[in-house]
C-alpha cells in the first residue's frame, strides 16, 4: 500500500450508535465505553427497558462525554431520520435479504460517507436484534463472523468491534480510500419513507395488485431500493414518474365514470 | 487480495488466552464469552483474585467448553512454559521496548505459528495490566489502538477485539468467506437492456418528459438501476408496474378521444 494525498479528514461525529429496545441498562454503559474508547461520542436509544438507570453509569467507567450526550426517541425511525447510510447489526439474516458487509467493509464504508453525511450504526435488542421492519430501513446489514455453534456476542462487545474496525479504518485507511464518488446528496432516510409511501400509493392508484396481497411486493420494492441507496437527484426523478403515472390513473378513472 | 494455494489449515486450539491475575471474577466469564463467540476455547487463569466464582458463569453465557477446560495456574512462566509465540496486550509501553503489534499484525503472526505450534496471549489485570517482569516473557506486544483520551478497553473487550482478529485471519487465511447471500438469479445484461427499454417506453405513455429532452433522464436511471443489481424477481416485479402504468396511459388516452 501507498501513500496517498487524498486523504479523508474523518468526522467521528458523524456516526451514531443506535441501540434499539435494549433490555439490560448495564449493556448502555458498556457501549458507551466501547464507543468512548475507539473516539465515538455519539448514542441514540431506541425505547430502552430502562433508562436512565445507575448500571449505566456504573458500566460506562467514565465515559462521561457519551453518556451527557445520548439522546432517547421512540422509533427507529426517528433516530435515524437524517441519515444517507444506515447499517444494521445481525447475528445471521432472517428473511429481509439485505447485502451483507463484514465489520470491516462496513467500517469503510462508513467512514466514506461520514465525510460529508450522517451515518447509523444499529444494534437490535440483546435478544431478538432486530425486527425485520427495522432491517428494512437499512441500507445494508452488518454480521461479524462468529462461531457458527456459539454466536452470541454481547452487545456491548458488538460495539466494541465495529467501533474498533472504525478507528482501524480511521487510523490506517483513510488516506488510501477512494474518493466517494457520489456528488449529489443521498437520499436520507426519512425521505426514502416519503418515497415508498408514495410509491405504494401509485401501485394503488393503476391497480398494480389487482386483489392480491400488496405486502411481500412492498417489501420486495424496498429491498431493492434501500440497495441502490439513492440521491436525492434520483430520489426526485423517481417520484416525478409517479405522479406522472398517477396522473394517468385520474385520468383513466375520471374517463370511466 | 488474490486467492492463493497456500491455504492455513487453522489451530485454533494451539492458541490459550492467559489472564494473569484478573479481579474481577465477571471479567473471566465475559471473557470466556467472546472467545468462545470466535472459536476459542482454551483459557488460562494467572492467580486469579476470586476463583471459582458464581459470576464466571454467570457472565460466560453458556461457553461452558471454556469453562470446563480452565485451568488454573500461580504464575505466568507457569502459563506459557510450551508455547513458542507469547504475545502480550498492552494499554501502552512502559519501560519494557517491546516490538508493538497492531492487532491484525499479531492475529496474523499467531495463526502462522499456530499452526505447529503453541501460542499464547496474554491480558494484565484490569487495573495494573502486566508487569515489566511479566512483559519480559513475551515476544512482543499488541496494543489495541484506542482513543488517548479514553484508553481504559475492559478486560473481555479487549479480548473480544483480539479473538475477532484471530477469527477474521482465520476466514481470510483459509478462503472460507461467507458465499453471497442471494439466492434469487440476479439479471443478465440483456434482461436489463429490455427493462431500460421498457422504462423508456413507459416514459413516453404516461407523458413524463412533457417536451424536455429524456437523455439525460434515461442516464440517471440507468445508473440507478445497475447500481442496485435486481435479481430476474425484481425485474418481473418493476417491469409489472410498467405494463400497468401503460395500461392506464392508454386508457387514459383511448378516453380522451
Amino acid at each position: 500500500m501507498t501513500e496517498s494525498n487524498t486523504r479523508i479528514d474523518p468526522k467521528p461525529n458523524h456516526i451514531r450508535f443506535v441501540l434499539v429496545r435494549t433490555s439490560h441498562p448495564g449493556n448502555i454503559g458498556a457501549a458507551a465505553r466501547a464507543m468512548r474508547t475507539m473516539g465515538y461520542m455519539r448514542l441514540v436509544l431506541v425505547a430502552p427497558l430502562h433508562y436512565p438507570h445507575a448500571d449505566v453509569v456504573a458500566l460506562a467507567a467514565g465515559a462521561d462525554d457519551v453518556l451527557e450526550n445520548i439522546i432517547v426517541v421512540p422509533d427507529l425511525a426517528s433516530a435515524i431520520a437524517e441519515c444517507r447510510l444506515v447499517l444494521g447489526c445481525t447475528a445471521r439474516q432472517r428473511g429481509v435479504p439485505l447485502p451483507e458487509l463484514t465489520p470491516r467493509m462496513a467500517a469503510e464504508r462508513m467512514l466514506q460517507v461520514s465525510v460529508q453525511d450522517e451515518v447509523a450504526l444499529v444494534f437490535g435488542n440483546e435478544r431478538s436484534g432486530l425486527e425485520n421492519h427495522e432491517l428494512m430501513r437499512c441500507n445494508a446489514a452488518v454480521h461479524i463472523p462468529s462461531a457458527a455453534d456459539f454466536s452470541s456476542l454481547n452487545l456491548a462487545q458488538a460495539v466494541q468491534v465495529l467501533a474498533y474496525e472504525l478507528r482501524i479504518a480511521t487510523l490506517q485507511g483513510v488516506a488510501l480510500l477512494p474518493p466517494p464518488l457520489k456528488s449529489d446528496p443521498l437520499a436520507t432516510a426519512e425521505e426514502m419513507e416519503y418515497f415508498f409511501a408514495h410509491l405504494a400509493q401509485m401501485l394503488n392508484d393503476i391497480n398494480f395488485h389487482k386483489g392480491r396481497a400488496s405486502h411481500t411486493i412492498h417489501r420486495r420494492l424496498r429491498r431493492l431500493f434501500q440497495r441502490a441507496q439513492p440521491e436525492q437527484r434520483e430520489l426526485r426523478i423517481l417520484r416525478g414518474i409517479l405522479d406522472d403515472a398517477q396522473r394517468m390513473a385520474r385520468l383513466a378513472s375520471s374517463r370511466e365514470e
